[in-house]
Protein backbone atom coordinates (compact mmCIF):
# COMPACT_ATOMS: atom_id res chain seq x y z
CA UNK A 1 0.00 0.00 0.00
CA UNK A 2 1.64 3.29 -1.14
CA UNK A 3 2.25 6.12 1.65
CA UNK A 4 3.47 9.33 2.20
CA UNK A 5 7.09 9.57 2.32
CA UNK A 6 7.55 6.57 0.42
CA UNK A 7 10.36 7.26 -2.36
CA UNK A 8 11.19 5.47 -6.14
CA UNK A 9 14.58 6.72 -7.55
CA UNK A 10 14.97 5.39 -11.44
CA UNK A 11 18.38 6.35 -13.76
CA UNK A 12 17.84 6.70 -17.28
CA UNK A 13 20.77 7.08 -20.34
CA UNK A 14 18.98 9.22 -22.67
CA UNK A 15 20.34 7.56 -26.13
CA UNK A 16 20.06 9.15 -29.55
CA UNK A 17 18.23 6.02 -30.28
CA UNK A 18 15.02 7.44 -27.92
CA UNK A 19 15.22 11.07 -29.16
CA UNK A 20 14.79 10.01 -32.79
CA UNK A 21 11.79 7.11 -32.16
CA UNK A 22 10.18 9.82 -29.81
CA UNK A 23 10.71 12.11 -32.89
CA UNK A 24 8.77 9.76 -35.02
CA UNK A 25 6.10 8.66 -32.42
CA UNK A 26 5.06 12.58 -31.58
CA UNK A 27 6.22 14.20 -35.27
CA UNK A 28 8.25 17.08 -33.20
CA UNK A 29 11.19 17.14 -36.48
CA UNK A 30 12.52 20.39 -34.46
CA UNK A 31 15.98 20.53 -35.76
CA UNK A 32 17.52 21.55 -31.82
CA UNK A 33 16.82 17.70 -31.59
CA UNK A 34 17.60 16.22 -34.94
CA UNK A 35 20.27 18.09 -36.63
CA UNK A 36 24.30 18.50 -34.91
CA UNK A 37 24.55 21.72 -37.33
CA UNK A 38 21.53 23.22 -36.93
CA UNK A 39 22.27 22.78 -32.49
CA UNK A 40 26.05 23.52 -32.65
CA UNK A 41 24.82 26.94 -33.43
CA UNK A 42 22.14 27.70 -30.78
CA UNK A 43 22.71 28.47 -27.47
CA UNK A 44 22.93 24.97 -26.36
CA UNK A 45 25.78 23.96 -28.46
CA UNK A 46 24.78 20.36 -29.29
CA UNK A 47 21.73 18.48 -29.46
CA UNK A 48 18.91 18.75 -26.86
CA UNK A 49 16.49 15.96 -25.47
CA UNK A 50 12.51 16.67 -26.23
CA UNK A 51 11.17 18.22 -22.86
CA UNK A 52 8.02 15.62 -23.15
CA UNK A 53 10.85 12.75 -23.51
CA UNK A 54 11.89 13.51 -20.07
CA UNK A 55 8.08 13.49 -19.37
CA UNK A 56 7.34 10.55 -20.90
CA UNK A 57 10.25 8.57 -18.19
CA UNK A 58 8.90 10.20 -15.41
CA UNK A 59 5.69 9.02 -16.26
CA UNK A 60 7.12 5.18 -16.96
CA UNK A 61 8.26 5.64 -13.46
CA UNK A 62 5.23 6.31 -12.15
CA UNK A 63 3.03 3.68 -14.02
CA UNK A 64 6.48 0.88 -14.18
CA UNK A 65 8.37 1.46 -11.01
CA UNK A 66 6.18 2.86 -8.39
CA UNK A 67 3.87 0.52 -8.97
CA UNK A 68 0.54 1.89 -8.18
CA UNK A 69 -1.45 0.79 -11.19
CA UNK A 70 -3.20 3.87 -11.71
CA UNK A 71 -5.19 6.38 -13.42
CA UNK A 72 -2.87 9.26 -14.46
CA UNK A 73 -4.75 12.38 -13.44
CA UNK A 74 -2.50 15.62 -13.86
CA UNK A 75 1.52 16.30 -14.56
CA UNK A 76 3.17 19.56 -14.14
CA UNK A 77 6.16 19.65 -15.86
CA UNK A 78 9.03 23.29 -15.07
CA UNK A 79 11.64 22.18 -17.60
CA UNK A 80 14.55 24.44 -15.78
CA UNK A 81 17.77 22.72 -17.99
CA UNK A 82 18.25 21.33 -20.67
CA UNK A 83 18.69 17.26 -21.05
CA UNK A 84 21.61 16.41 -23.79
CA UNK A 85 21.58 13.22 -25.59
CA UNK A 86 23.84 10.49 -23.34
CA UNK A 87 22.69 12.78 -20.39
CA UNK A 88 21.57 9.95 -17.19
CA UNK A 89 18.70 11.53 -15.64
CA UNK A 90 17.39 10.28 -12.44
CA UNK A 91 14.25 10.50 -11.63
CA UNK A 92 13.00 10.90 -7.95
CA UNK A 93 9.59 10.22 -7.27
CA UNK A 94 8.12 11.48 -3.44
CA UNK A 95 4.46 10.57 -2.70
CA UNK A 96 3.30 13.97 -0.94
CA UNK A 97 -0.79 12.85 -0.34
CA UNK A 98 -2.65 9.92 -0.26
CA UNK A 99 -6.12 10.35 0.65
CA UNK A 100 -7.15 6.40 0.86
CA UNK A 101 -10.89 7.25 1.06
CA UNK A 102 -10.98 8.91 -1.79
CA UNK A 103 -7.77 6.78 -3.45
CA UNK A 104 -5.88 9.90 -5.01
CA UNK A 105 -2.43 10.13 -4.31
CA UNK A 106 -0.39 13.27 -5.20
CA UNK A 107 3.85 13.03 -5.88
CA UNK A 108 6.49 14.97 -6.61
CA UNK A 109 8.35 14.37 -9.46
CA UNK A 110 11.97 15.42 -9.53
CA UNK A 111 14.85 14.85 -12.34
CA UNK A 112 18.22 15.39 -12.06
CA UNK A 113 21.18 14.68 -14.67
CA UNK A 114 24.16 13.31 -13.51
CA UNK A 115 25.66 16.33 -12.57
CA UNK A 116 23.13 16.46 -9.80
CA UNK A 117 21.63 20.05 -11.21
CA UNK A 118 17.31 19.81 -11.48
CA UNK A 119 16.37 19.90 -15.01
CA UNK A 120 12.93 19.02 -14.43
CA UNK A 121 10.53 19.40 -11.06
CA UNK A 122 6.56 18.73 -11.15
CA UNK A 123 4.34 17.30 -9.72
CA UNK A 124 1.73 13.99 -10.22
CA UNK A 125 -1.23 13.34 -9.14
CA UNK A 126 -2.81 9.57 -9.80
CA UNK A 127 -5.63 7.61 -8.69
CA UNK A 128 -4.76 4.23 -6.82
CA UNK A 129 -7.57 1.98 -7.73
CA UNK A 130 -7.27 -1.70 -9.60
CA UNK A 131 -7.37 -1.43 -12.91
CA UNK A 132 -9.41 -4.75 -13.72
CA UNK A 133 -13.06 -5.04 -13.41
CA UNK B 1 5.07 38.23 -34.23
CA UNK B 2 3.19 36.03 -32.03
CA UNK B 3 -0.33 37.76 -30.11
CA UNK B 4 -2.76 37.23 -27.66
CA UNK B 5 -5.73 35.33 -29.30
CA UNK B 6 -3.57 33.53 -32.06
CA UNK B 7 -4.54 29.65 -32.34
CA UNK B 8 -3.44 27.08 -33.83
CA UNK B 9 -5.15 23.52 -34.18
CA UNK B 10 -3.87 20.12 -35.26
CA UNK B 11 -5.34 17.40 -35.74
CA UNK B 12 -3.70 13.37 -35.10
CA UNK B 13 -4.92 9.87 -35.58
CA UNK B 14 -2.94 7.83 -33.05
CA UNK B 15 -1.95 4.75 -33.97
CA UNK B 16 -0.81 1.50 -33.01
CA UNK B 17 2.70 2.03 -34.25
CA UNK B 18 2.53 5.43 -32.42
CA UNK B 19 2.06 3.66 -28.92
CA UNK B 20 4.67 1.15 -29.73
CA UNK B 21 7.08 3.59 -30.58
CA UNK B 22 6.27 5.83 -27.61
CA UNK B 23 6.60 2.39 -25.42
CA UNK B 24 9.76 1.84 -26.81
CA UNK B 25 11.63 5.07 -26.32
CA UNK B 26 10.32 5.68 -22.56
CA UNK B 27 10.25 2.10 -21.34
CA UNK B 28 6.56 2.32 -20.71
CA UNK B 29 5.40 -1.13 -21.09
CA UNK B 30 1.97 -1.28 -19.03
CA UNK B 31 -0.33 -3.57 -20.46
CA UNK B 32 -3.07 -1.30 -20.08
CA UNK B 33 -1.45 0.24 -23.59
CA UNK B 34 0.34 -2.89 -24.50
CA UNK B 35 -2.25 -5.95 -24.24
CA UNK B 36 -5.13 -6.77 -25.56
CA UNK B 37 -6.10 -9.15 -23.37
CA UNK B 38 -5.31 -7.09 -19.91
CA UNK B 39 -7.03 -3.85 -21.80
CA UNK B 40 -9.93 -5.90 -22.88
CA UNK B 41 -10.22 -6.10 -18.64
CA UNK B 42 -10.02 -2.79 -17.57
CA UNK B 43 -12.69 -0.36 -16.93
CA UNK B 44 -11.92 0.90 -20.31
CA UNK B 45 -12.42 -2.37 -22.29
CA UNK B 46 -9.92 -1.91 -24.61
CA UNK B 47 -5.70 -0.17 -25.07
CA UNK B 48 -5.54 3.43 -24.25
CA UNK B 49 -2.69 5.44 -25.37
CA UNK B 50 0.26 6.77 -23.03
CA UNK B 51 -1.04 10.33 -21.53
CA UNK B 52 2.39 11.75 -22.22
CA UNK B 53 2.30 10.42 -25.70
CA UNK B 54 -0.76 12.97 -25.84
CA UNK B 55 1.80 15.73 -24.23
CA UNK B 56 4.20 15.05 -26.73
CA UNK B 57 1.70 16.05 -29.72
CA UNK B 58 1.13 18.78 -27.79
CA UNK B 59 4.87 20.25 -27.66
CA UNK B 60 5.45 19.05 -31.24
CA UNK B 61 2.30 21.45 -32.00
CA UNK B 62 3.84 24.30 -29.94
CA UNK B 63 7.29 23.53 -31.73
CA UNK B 64 6.43 22.64 -35.32
CA UNK B 65 3.01 24.40 -36.01
CA UNK B 66 2.38 27.74 -33.65
CA UNK B 67 6.28 27.79 -35.06
CA UNK B 68 7.46 30.01 -31.78
CA UNK B 69 11.42 28.56 -32.07
CA UNK B 70 11.02 29.31 -28.26
CA UNK B 71 12.48 27.36 -25.23
CA UNK B 72 9.63 25.39 -23.59
CA UNK B 73 10.03 26.61 -20.07
CA UNK B 74 6.71 24.78 -18.71
CA UNK B 75 3.44 22.17 -19.17
CA UNK B 76 0.58 21.54 -16.71
CA UNK B 77 -1.45 18.46 -18.41
CA UNK B 78 -4.81 17.15 -16.83
CA UNK B 79 -5.85 14.03 -18.37
CA UNK B 80 -9.41 14.00 -18.38
CA UNK B 81 -10.79 11.06 -20.31
CA UNK B 82 -8.47 7.97 -22.16
CA UNK B 83 -7.43 8.34 -25.41
CA UNK B 84 -7.88 5.52 -27.40
CA UNK B 85 -5.57 4.01 -29.93
CA UNK B 86 -6.76 4.78 -33.40
CA UNK B 87 -8.82 8.04 -32.29
CA UNK B 88 -8.04 11.35 -33.52
CA UNK B 89 -7.13 13.78 -31.40
CA UNK B 90 -6.82 17.73 -31.89
CA UNK B 91 -4.55 19.84 -30.07
CA UNK B 92 -5.86 23.24 -29.64
CA UNK B 93 -3.15 26.03 -28.43
CA UNK B 94 -4.34 29.24 -27.95
CA UNK B 95 -1.91 32.34 -26.97
CA UNK B 96 -3.26 33.76 -23.50
CA UNK B 97 -0.60 36.11 -22.77
CA UNK B 98 2.70 37.72 -24.15
CA UNK B 99 5.04 40.12 -22.25
CA UNK B 100 7.21 40.96 -25.24
CA UNK B 101 10.04 42.78 -22.85
CA UNK B 102 10.90 39.35 -21.41
CA UNK B 103 9.97 37.31 -24.30
CA UNK B 104 7.74 35.11 -22.46
CA UNK B 105 4.63 33.47 -24.08
CA UNK B 106 1.89 31.48 -22.31
CA UNK B 107 -0.63 29.13 -23.86
CA UNK B 108 -3.74 27.29 -23.11
CA UNK B 109 -3.55 23.37 -24.43
CA UNK B 110 -6.81 21.81 -25.06
CA UNK B 111 -7.02 18.61 -26.69
CA UNK B 112 -10.27 16.79 -27.65
CA UNK B 113 -10.99 13.81 -29.18
CA UNK B 114 -12.93 13.07 -32.40
CA UNK B 115 -16.06 13.11 -30.39
CA UNK B 116 -15.62 16.80 -29.58
CA UNK B 117 -14.77 15.61 -25.75
CA UNK B 118 -12.30 17.01 -23.83
CA UNK B 119 -9.65 14.57 -22.88
CA UNK B 120 -6.67 16.43 -22.04
CA UNK B 121 -6.21 20.68 -20.68
CA UNK B 122 -3.49 22.07 -19.70
CA UNK B 123 -1.43 25.45 -20.08
CA UNK B 124 2.20 25.76 -21.77
CA UNK B 125 4.69 28.64 -21.26
CA UNK B 126 7.86 29.45 -23.51
CA UNK B 127 10.43 32.10 -24.23
CA UNK B 128 10.58 33.00 -27.50
CA UNK B 129 13.65 33.81 -28.81
CA UNK B 130 15.46 33.15 -31.90
CA UNK B 131 17.52 29.50 -30.91
CA UNK B 132 20.34 30.69 -33.27
CA UNK B 133 23.45 32.53 -31.45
Amino acid sequence: MLKVGDVVTVSVTITDEMVQMFSQCTGDTNPIHMSDEYASKTRFGKRIAHGMLTGGIISRVLAMNLGTGGIYLGQTLKFLKPVFINDTITVEIKVTSFRAERGIASMTTYVKNQNGELVVKGDATIMIEDNLK
